[in-house]
């Protein structure tokens, strides 16, 4: 259970990774800045949430395999970024996968740490969409998580589910499977067929 | 007296919020990225001072009301922009009376965390302009608060006063008044008078 | 011994404060935008590790001599910005300085705190470039960094060879001047003969 749990967290690490890359490489930055934005956007949602729920060292930083699999990951899109764009479409789906890791491991952490629920999901969201975030910031661009994709709320409905269903004395197995194939289906679903969050309607007072 | 500090704190993040979901509404973002952009604004602050202080987590992880408050910000300020917009001017001295909250409850907090009180001073300071700087960075622009407008001075004055008049043993809640009516007075001044802080003089060598 | 380091720390401080003032400056920011920037870039990176490894408060907000520093470089540097400017070519020389510094005292403080020795390299480079990269953030570009000038990788070697050597059992002060001349040679010979870090090859997909 835990290999399996360490495995999919460094699968969804390696993909978030290859987001951060690329928009480096677009970004026309040296490949140190482009392994820069492939750790942070890897790993900066799990550190935000350690650093918030005081779990510091973060995990990340206390096992050589979650340093090693953003680099690997920077370094194949740095080398081959014109291959990893064209099935950038199909990357989108496995970022889908940790997401929905992300959000549940996040969010069941932080209940560890003595969050209550509502906190807790709130966590496994920053867990799911903070890398993003900080790779946006320093790439010098507004979060894309804050326009048109649906994102952010399938995280927190996974987070939520899989805390919920822990405080409801269910197996966390089970919570933890239904929380992320509640995030991964919702996701796919927006992606599928262009769900949108609602934006302002009407002209915005200057 | 624990009531009203609550009171306040939870005034002052409402405050601050709307003018988060302001910014967000005008930069086009979705619901969601509205309603981040209310709740850094609105918790940022005190967010970047506990996790500097070592309070983690922070005292918003642990309270559903300074979770709830920031999101009824942003879900009114999204829904009637309009006229939010509108009062802008009517909010920018509830947004006084926020910082002036911010800045004395930021300092006092980390006296007791063990700060001296220069650094206790600026740790006021942070908690009360964090959130805007949050906010801004997000939304992809340069701080306000670094540009014009006497903000962050008076901020760091109030809790400067609170936290000297605390160490010479005079009662808390003496101090904490004096302390945010003095940044209270002195940010109203300000607005009404057009203070502004110096700007740098002759051309920028480049 | 202790008090060399201590010196050292403060030019390191002192040197990028200065840096991070000029960019306010030429972003045309207040004098408390400068003071700002001038603060996060030389207390960033120190900031940043403590909050990641856990030891917080950071040790610049437990001695005052931590915040004057970087106060007195910012107010010289809004004063006299003219003159400073014309000296930055020769401020890079103790820019170079100060990373060395920092690079090996923050991956030492690392291992201090329980990190192992790669976490602990990277901890010592990003003390050595979290302030510049959070001054770029707050002045609204892309981190400097990222592009071009070698300056993370040197910082990173630094580090790896002082908490190497440590872990070796070599004395301190001997794996500390070791790492701290490494990283200097290495970023001076890159200033002057012009070195740079790979950029990506080929058009960049979109």
């Amino acid at each position: 259970m835990t290999a399996t749990l360490v495995t999919l967290d460094l699968v969804g690490i390696f993909v978030f990774a290859i987001s951060g890359a690329l928009v480096g490489v677009r970004k026309d930055l040296d490949v140190f800045g482009v392994l820069v934005l492939a750790g942070t956007t890897g790993l900066g949602g799990g550190f935000l949430r350690d650093v918030l729920i005081g779990a510091t060292p973060p995990a990340a930083l206390a096992d050589w395999r979650y340093l090693l699999v953003p680099v690997a990951a920077g370094l194949v899109t740095f080398a081959f970024h014109g291959a990893v764009g064209r099935v950038e479409r199909q990357v989108v789906v496995f970022d889908a996968f940790g997401l929905s890791v992300f959000c549940v491991a996040g969010a069941l952490k932080a209940t560890d740490y003595g969050l209550s629920p509502i906190p807790a999901a709130l966590m496994g969201m920053v867990t799911g969409i903070g890398g993003g975030m900080v790779r946006d910031v320093l790439a010098g661009r507004v979060p894309v998580v804050f326009r048109g994709e649906l994102y952010a709320t399938p995280a927190l409905a996974g987070g939520a589910i899989a805390v919920l269903g822990e405080r409801a004395d269910l197996p966390v197995a089970v919570v933890a499977v239904a929380g992320a194939a509640v995030c991964l289906v919702w996701r796919l679903l927006a992606l599928w067929r262009g769900w949108t969050a609602p934006l302002p309607t009407g002209p915005a007072s200057v």
